[in-house]
């Protein structure tokens, strides 16, 4: 199969990250991927914040952290934090966003970033802090989290993929 | 860019397919993608369920008409239909779902098919019929639909993309 396809299937979620700021062209580029995910209707419908200032990404992991109980890190240090948000009055708006950060994780792989979808940004954004977070952006209220995607420099080799459980998929003739 | 990258922004969706069956290697590359999505820990909680049967197509058709009280085809003569499940029992298992859905839509753009993701899976799979064909297909009546993605190759040339909204990204430094 050619690399196009094979980079669907060698993505890994990515844990650790060399420090320092993820480099802006392919910052750019996973950006734009995003941007290209199919959305209900070809509305575009969620919105994309890509946050690299490191005490709003401290207090995110905090609320990550807090909201899931955690005894540990849940940013692994990464140096930038792309947060993608569903339009609550969108048909649709949760899955549109999903899609928009699945096509985030598979951009990053395909240019040599690494990236992990961290979960629980819909609780984080509907606290005070989480609030508070949206109005220093400038963005509105109403917006709901979906997916906080790490991105960084992957620190070290790919994890291997586990196997696929048996039962994945059915067949119909 | 490189190719990888380029297939997601390339990828658009496909509602006009040639007749026949879809090329069997290509389908169960693009399956297998479908199971390298990216799932809640790693969980790989959704159920794929490909089916090329005619009669099962045509009453999802009819099914996802009568929901959408649409006046005209939805599934476009698809030869192939990947119906995405979602485990009800699973933590983020309706994103998992999205997420799925989304390597198979890119996978079948980046192995030469078309694909579109069509609404409303859910719905149809909570209807009597929809329960008669889990329940023919061997399936638990728990699954709950996420997407039905229509497979097939394209008739004619893709279409061109939309522009992206003005405001889709917001920069935080």
């Amino acid at each position: 199969m050619n690399e196009a396809y094979n980079n669907l299937i060698t993505r890994r979620t990515v844990r650790s990250f060399e420090p320092g700021p993820v480099p802006e062209e392919k910052l750019e580029a996973v950006l734009k991927a995003g941007t290209y995910a199919p959305t209900a209707r070809g509305r575009q419908s969620p919105l994309i914040v890509a946050v690299e200032n490191a005490d709003d990404i401290a207090l995110m992991e905090e609320l990550n952290i807090r909201i899931k109980g955690a005894d540990k890190k849940t940013f692994y240090g990464a140096p930038a934090v792309i947060v993608v948000f569903a339009d609550p009055n969108a048909r649709n708006g949760e899955y549109d966003a999903a899609l928009v950060a699945g096509n985030i994780l598979n951009a990053a792989h395909a240019v040599g970033l690494g990236a992990c979808w961290v979960s629980m940004a819909k609780e984080a954004f509907e606290t005070e802090e989480g609030k508070a977070l949206k109005k220093k952006w400038g963005i509105a209220s109403s917006w709901v989290g979906v997916a906080h995607c790490l991105i960084g420099v992957p620190a070290g080799p790919l994890p291997e993929a586990d196997p696929r459980k048996p039962d994945y998929i059915v067949r119909i003739k």
